[in-house]
């Protein structure tokens, strides 16, 4: 049986800052094996974005197959002396773990190998699919690791992903789904010129404004019962031009545009692109879609983690799917995932922390989403 | 009777680039007192946007008083090996002198003092108003240089600039205004955030890019009989933001408005910062007008200048208001003021250059202006 809160403390004191190239998985690998997993490692991908290790573990060999997804990396420390603690000491106190990774999320892989040490699975399988490039570019982190899953026809019928989704109190938040994100780069080409004759010249930055105007003009939608409305927000502009007296030769805005299960990131990247070009044909559009929506439930899974945390905290979690991106978006394309871990409030920040009594009450709930799920599989 | 062309090359010779400290001055102030002239030199200010010399000379006491304004600074040459020519030789060679000043405007000083040494003034008075920082901030020159004039009751009842408004070919124009000079700073301030969370956030390039499109939406007017429509155009934005996921704290942007005679740059000013402040309090609005619009004539002035060019060339030149501010911008609020020069196609650039016949049928109209002008004072 494994202890929740010691192999937590283990992981956090494997400085494993992104990309986790295998030393803080070693301490996992060894773990799931004394816990009667087989493990698999890679280390993938080359410089700039890699090399990053991946691991997959699994326990039986028959369905249903229900997957833990996590990550070893963490965000950096930043300055040490921004923190109580040294982030790298996995210190308690009061009944306090300070450290980097303490919610995001060590405690969470460390929470459900302690689940799954202690839980009957029955003729099932539980696999953990654990990555260190999520807080990265995740070029090779989940995605890659997938492709291989898929490959070994290693695919789970669900998978929890263990994110620091509790928003002020444990368990009163889980996710359900994740709006989509996609950055676009807009460069618009003029004709530099002198600021006294605008007729000989072409002033980009009327054109950016222009093109940001209708941009902005648009409503994307009006949300839905379970998605706030997409939202499409300008990151930053840039011309640099230090002549007071010229028109520039170039201009460019970076966008964001957080959408809901309504849209497809490509279909906004060309409607973007469109908009650009009844402008100005002058315009080049570059998109890079970090993820699309996912939207899984409400259904038996989610009823079923629900449930698990109401028995265990009182109280009802919110379905939402609110905040950020994460790995599920890659997930989704394979199966149901849905989201739930510690109080997430001071992640990526100093002194982030969980309480110990939270860590252990993550191992519960974890365990009896683990043998609910074995009892009685979700369709 | 000074001869236009040696004088020209003697003043190129001294390199005074912008500012001019008195080093070009010394030999201009040297020809005119030879030419009868008394001569006041001053040094003004202190850095960064001094010290500035300027240099004020006049003959005779009486009215009516014809003022010539000019400068003796240059722009920098650039690279030494982007000439024909080293820039301060003077060189001429087939009839061509190249060197920096050759048009913008040593040559013009030049020929108005070798006019001057050979007309007839009456009991009339002519004066130098010569600045050694006009391509600069012109902190110092022109504008202390009047107020120093006006103190001292020599202030001319007209004024000629000698700057090298001629086109394709000389005599073909003569500026009798010029659009007023505007540049103003808006900076936004909005609120930080993760851009997942735009209702926490106040994204301040969204206030920015309604401002703009709102100021460019307005026209101005519709030009008017002697000027081009007045015109805004954003000539620089920035906000510098790295990071994707975040909604920056702040943006900015630089605008330039070229103004005709129906504005005055603080209304226009006023007008940006009423709009600015409609969209957001949190903007900051800071105008530096860079000079009024002024219009002179049409008139007997300008009938005068006029036909002493088409006496010497045969051409009637066209009378513009087109083109960047000079510093007939301070010299507007004093007496009526008219611009004519050489041609200013090389001005600023490599290989600056102005025929040898140019120059001397320069000083022949300056001479045919100057005896006009005491034979029949325009009212």
């Amino acid at each position: 049986m494994i202890d929740p809160v010691a192999l937590a403390r283990d992981l956090i004191r494997v400085p494993s800052v992104t990309p986790d190239t295998g030393a803080a998985q070693a301490v996992l690998a060894d773990a799931l094996e004394n816990a009667g997993f087989r493990v698999w490692r890679h280390l993938e991908g080359e410089a700039p974005d890699g090399p990053v290790a991946n691991l997959f573990a699994r326990k039986g060999e028959g369905g249903p197959h229900l997957a833990f997804a996590g990550h070893t990396d963490v965000v950096p420390p930043g300055a040490e002396d921004g923190w109580s603690a040294p982030p790298f000491e996995a210190r308690v106190e009061n009944g306090i773990l300070i450290g980097r990774g303490a919610n995001d999320m060590k405690t969470a892989i460390a929470a459900f190998a302690a689940a799954a040490s202690a839980a009957d699975t029955g003729d099932g399988s539980l696999s953990f699919v654990i990555t260190g490039d999520e807080e990265g570019p995740a070029t090779f982190g989940t995605k890659a690791l997938l492709s291989w899953m898929e490959a070994e026809k290693q695919i789970p019928d669900h998978c929890l992903v263990g994110e620091p989704t509790s928003r002020e109190r444990f368990g009163d938040m889980v996710k359900i789904g994740r709006r989509g994100s996609v950055n676009i780069w807009i460069e618009v080409n003029g004709a530099q010129g002198h600021v006294a004759y605008p007729h000989m010249a072409d002033n980009p930055i009327t054109h950016l404004v222009e093109i940001l105007s209708r941009l902005k003009a648009r409503v994307l939608d009006e949300g839905n019962e379970w998605f706030q409305p997409s939202n499409l927000e300008v990151t930053d502009l840039e011309v640099g031009n230090p002549a007071h007296n010229v028109i520039p030769a170039q201009a460019r805005a970076r966008l964001n545009i957080r959408f809901n299960d309504g849209h497809r990131g490509a279909d906004l990247a060309a409607w973007v692109e469109e908009t650009a070009k009844e402008v100005t044909a002058k315009a080049n559009v570059t998109p890079i879609i970090s993820g699309e929506a996912f939207f899984t439930g409400p259904g038996a899974f989610a009823d079923l983690i629900a449930a698990s945390i109401e028995a265990e905290t009182g109280r009802a979690p919110e379905l939402s799917t609110s905040g950020g991106t994460s790995d599920a978006r890659f997930i989704r394309s394979y199966c149901p995932v849905i989201e739930f871990g510690l109080v997430g409030k001071t992640m990526h920040k100093f002194d982030e922390l969980t309480t110990v009594a939270d860590i252990e009450a993550l191992a519960r709930v974890y365990r009896r989403i683990i043998e609910g799920y074995f009892a009685s599989p979700p369709a």
